[in-house]
């Protein structure tokens, strides 16, 4: 019967928030900021020893910072003599670097999995990482909770016409089905293909979409370069509406100016990396992982199995 | 007999390329660059299989992402087969957090040797770490090499009268003996203290400091207020002139108005941390380190000892 005391770090401060209060204890006293030189300086204002600590943090822009932060953070609380050191990472950054796609690549991802363990963490709670696979980059058990049912949720509240889930590639046909197979709807898939080089790709799409309501599922909406296209070819076929959603929105550099342009009609997205004032738009619909995550926390506590929380 | 190559990374590319040419070697192709949202993306474009790899990256600011580029760098190497992966860290930053002062601290100096470790660095060569004590915090050979001769040199080569050597605090006495050695002048030190608490610091000066020209010398000088502070002390005790050195120029916040303002006729730094253009006044010499560090690489390269560079 360990006390429970969760921390926030800079990247997610309301989710936290949000967590605690569901999980029912006030967020732990801790300073993070910023000495002169730009050094991270971390006060933890509150005694650890003998807890379970789980720390928020994900490793969203500034990403680098907020690595820093992480692992910092978990060295302090590994010195203070916390008994676990539990970090919730809903985005987990640098995903996509997960393999050598060409010669002399780092894997980043991997590097990142091997210094939050080196620093002192003891387990991962996160969502839909990028590849499934980077469980595997940890020695420490990993919850790796899923984005689908808080999307198919909310899509199911929206009671809409004649469904088809759309995946916009091949990595991402099984989430298309996860959700398919809760809106009881057909699945599609983009098919992208450069049919010679340097010749345009060309955007096939396998399935049915004429006269349906096509939703646009992926992991992360980064650029928006896919999803936007996507969009467009899905009402070239006929599509009478496109909605997207996914669980991580990075919407980075030309991300929101595409979206705009793009038929895309409202972007579900989760709050895994939250969006600043000048990001959220009448066509977003941001819904909140805190339940889930404090589900996750409590049952980790109680030593619960987390994986009913997938269906 | 392997090939010795020579990278940068972004920190310190001008003294890197000196580096290489006193060496003889091109430096390495390689971009490292950053992904719109914000992630490094780092390629290195020839073969390094079986080379003995030096990297030159300081962590100095923005240290946080000077880090990650190096744990990347790092990871990269050691995946594309080289036999040593050397880091040259002319500036170790977050090394004043090297033990807990206050409870629930974290020692983040010993974090980065840990990370360095575990995404692949062999070597480690660096120079004038804050407290020596920072080799031990490695499990693989650490060459710290010093920034006294070089100093020393200039000061040799200036031909000054009447020299005192002066140490800021109590800290930094054996580095101020080292100098006044070489110098053949005598020391003093700083001696701050706080006769009660909530009671003004009073600058005692330990040692003759009347009608001399005092050369003050420290491993870092930050915002300046130790040493501007001590600059002011010694005037206020018969110093006629006051110069002032160090290894590593921080030069953060105040650090520039403030050295502006005090009598400190000349500051004289290495860079092991470049200076942007605004940084450099009339007030400021600036030596390089690449022939030290070129020498300590050629040393390791050819497993000489590197001590030698100490005298
Ligand atoms: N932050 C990033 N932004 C854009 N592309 C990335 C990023 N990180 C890695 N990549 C690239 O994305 C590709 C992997 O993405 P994926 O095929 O979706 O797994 C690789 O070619 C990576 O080089
Ligand atoms: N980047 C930094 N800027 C200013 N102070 C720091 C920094 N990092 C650590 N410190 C503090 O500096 C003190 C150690 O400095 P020192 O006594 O010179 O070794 C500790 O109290 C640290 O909390």
């Amino acid at each position: 019967d360990r006390t429970l005391k969760v921390f926030t770090l800079n990247s997610n401060p309301d989710l936290a928030l949000d967590i605690a209060k569901q999980i029912g204890v006030p967020l732990g006293e801790c300073s993070v900021s910023t000495f002169s030189d730009g050094e991270i300086q971390i006060n933890i204002e509150e005694s650890v020893r003998g807890c379970d600590v789980y720390v928020v943090q994900s490793t969203s822009a500034p990403v680098n910072r907020h690595i820093m932060e992480l692992l910092i953070m978990i060295d302090a609380l590994k010195r203070a003599s916390a008994a676990t050191v539990n970090v919730v990472i809903p985005y987990y950054g640098y995903a996509r670097q997960d393999r050598k796609a060409k010669p002399r690549e780092p894997i980043t991802a991997k590097l990142v999995a091997d210094i939050l363990q080196v620093a002192g963490a003891t387990r991962v709670i996160t969502i839909d990482l990028h590849a499934p696979q980077i469980q595997g980059f940890f020695n420490i058990p990993v919850d790796q909770l899923v984005g689908v049912p808080i999307l198919g949720d909310y899509w199911e509240s929206k009671d809409l016409d004649e469904v088809v889930i759309v995946s916009p590639d091949h990595g991402g046909v099984s989430r298309a089905r996860q959700l398919a197979e809760r809106l009881k709807a057909p699945i599609a898939i983009i098919d992208k293909r450069r049919p010679r080089p340097n010749v345009a790709e060309v955007m096939n799409i396998v399935g049915d979409v004429k006269g349906k309501t096509a939703i646009l599922i992926d992991d992360m909406i980064d650029t928006a370069g896919t999803i936007s296209l996507a969009a467009d070819a899905l009402i070239k076929n006929g599509a009478t509406e496109v909605y997207a959603c996914c669980t991580h929105a990075v919407l980075s550099g030309p991300a929101m100016e595409r979206i705009g342009q793009s038929p895309i009609k409202d972007l579900v997205v989760t709050n895994t990396i939250p969006l600043p004032e000048e990001k959220i738009t009448d066509k977003l619909t941001i819904l909140s992982v805190a339940p889930l995550i404090s589900e996750a926390i409590i049952r980790v506590h109680e030593q619960l199995p987390v994986s009913v929380l997938f269906d």
